[in-house]
């Protein structure tokens, strides 16, 4: 209660003021994702183009309830942007100029990475059928690599780094650890949207399959398989009507490859990359331990 | 030919620099307004989205190619967006840390209230008739000063200004003359939305029709019907399968209520609210004589 009162040092607040500015950039991705991705929820509760076809319809107002609702959320995801820089100006503003303009260089990168890598994630659905069954795998990681590993760690550690000053070697240790944890969070995320369980994702068991998308999970599934099998498992991925049983025996066939045992090894081999990169990091002990936290939080999670 | 190996003095680039963010920073809007509109063409070219689904169709992609389209411009808008921030800061990079302040303050006002602008165009395309008629004409109008007036010329002078560290009078004096003449520049354009030459604007005749837009024009012609021709005029708005001869029945009723020569009159008042506002301001004598181009050009145009 008494630090509500703003006696809170000032770089403290500055620096939640520029989280949030991340958080809602994220929440600005999410409300287009979900339009691109036509999904119904998200966190267990309706997606906001759905909240607002759901709002037009209540109303009774004229015209697509549908089209109104994916359009509001166009818009409404383009209002998140545009706080989201707004926040991140009220957070530099009473930063050293060099600090705000390396803090604004990073989060630059973040938001045109993650942008290009969700470009590239929805053409990879569409593409694949057209690329070398064993490229898959190699495309289906850069795809990670942008949309994730970039995006929800190393890019927002970098963006925390310039704010505090953080010198050239303190920078490349964060990188060093930020991108194979990265990985493995967006590893760890592609057997739980397999082999989620709803009650604890909020989302469908198998939606990934129903969605279609081209992950490493699938590309090592393929490579295991035969081309007849192969054209079986490519006509059921994708197909938004699947049902139990078809999910099932998606799931079956995956683990049958022996494809998530590797992508097993792989989360585990970039999760020990990235807690290696922190031994011998000057970056002080209380940095080191949320950094593991932070790490464990990422890749041995189940929702 | 010479200016160009840089011996340019730095202000000029850098403005161009700026320029060329709001530059993206529209396109970034035209491609998620051609989405939210399903508009098959932009400048008589195909829209984003349209281009995007015809690049998924010639590479023999699968799944659904105007999905694709969509998704894919509604990320286009996004990375432009990104852009367009990048743009800004390289512009500011060499100005003061006030100017620049000042500069991008002015630049977060516009997005944001652009954004809201174009939210609410769509929501009183579906709203209007939950709204009394009497309010319909003020309702077109605060949609027209956000989307267009204070985003088309009153920000965009704002933000000149600010960078050339135009003082509070300077800036009042823009907003003055800025408003009105983008209030003329919209209705201008609501006009040609119904009486405009396709060979000439780019765009079918009759296209806003088509869309539903509720503009001035509207509001004023269903002010001037009594409650069953207004019934039936607000059957065929939006409908995008008018007929040519529909559309000329509707251009027909628009100038027989008077609602055409309605708005020809307030473009004429806001077009001279404009004018009288540069009589007397610190602007110098260039500056005077290129926004009275601007506000003619503006006003005056037929595409």
């Amino acid at each position: 209660m008494e630090e509500a009162g703003g006696s809170s040092p000032a770089l403290p607040d500055d620096l939640i003021t520029v989280a949030a500015s991340l958080e809602i950039f994220h929440a600005a991705a999410l409300v287009h994702d979900d339009v691109i991705d036509n999904s119904d929820t998200r966190r267990g509760r309706p997606a906001a183009h759905r909240a607002l076809e759901a709002a037009h319809r209540s109303r009774h107002w004229v015209g697509d309830a549908g089209a109104f609702g994916r359009s509001g959320a166009i818009l409404l995801g383009d209002l998140l942007v545009a706080w989201s820089d707004d926040l991140l100006e009220e957070g530099l503003a009473a930063a050293s100029p060099a600090r705000a303009s390396a803090a604004r260089r990073e989060y630059a990168i973040m938001r045109r990475e993650v942008t290009i890598g969700q470009f590239l994630d929805i053409a990879e659905e569409s593409a694949y059928v057209t690329e070398p069954d064993d490229e898959h795998a190699a495309r289906a990681l850069r795809v990670a690599s942008l949309k994730s590993a970039r995006y929800s760690i190393q890019q927002p550690l970098a963006i925390g780094a310039a704010l505090a000053g953080a010198d050239a070697d303190q920078q490349a240790a964060l990188a060093a650890f930020g991108h194979p944890v990265g990985m493995a969070f967006q590893l760890r995320d592609d057997v739980l949207g397999v082999f989620g369980d709803e009650s604890e994702t909020g989302k469908p068991s198998g939606d990934d399959l129903r969605e279609g998308k081209r992950t490493v999970l699938i590309a090592y599934a393929r490579e295991g398989l035969g081309s007849t099998a192969r054209r079986v498992m490519d006509e059921l991925i994708g197909d938004p009507a699947l049902d139990a049983q078809q999910i099932a025996s998606l799931q079956q066939t995956i683990i049958e490859t022996g494809a998530l045992e590797r992508v097993e090894h792989l989360i585990a081999d970039y999760a020990r990359e990235g807690e290696r990169s922190l031994s011998g990091a000057r970056l002080g002990n209380a940095a080191v331990g949320g950094l593991r936290d932070l790490a464990r939080a990422a890749t041995v999670r189940t929702t």
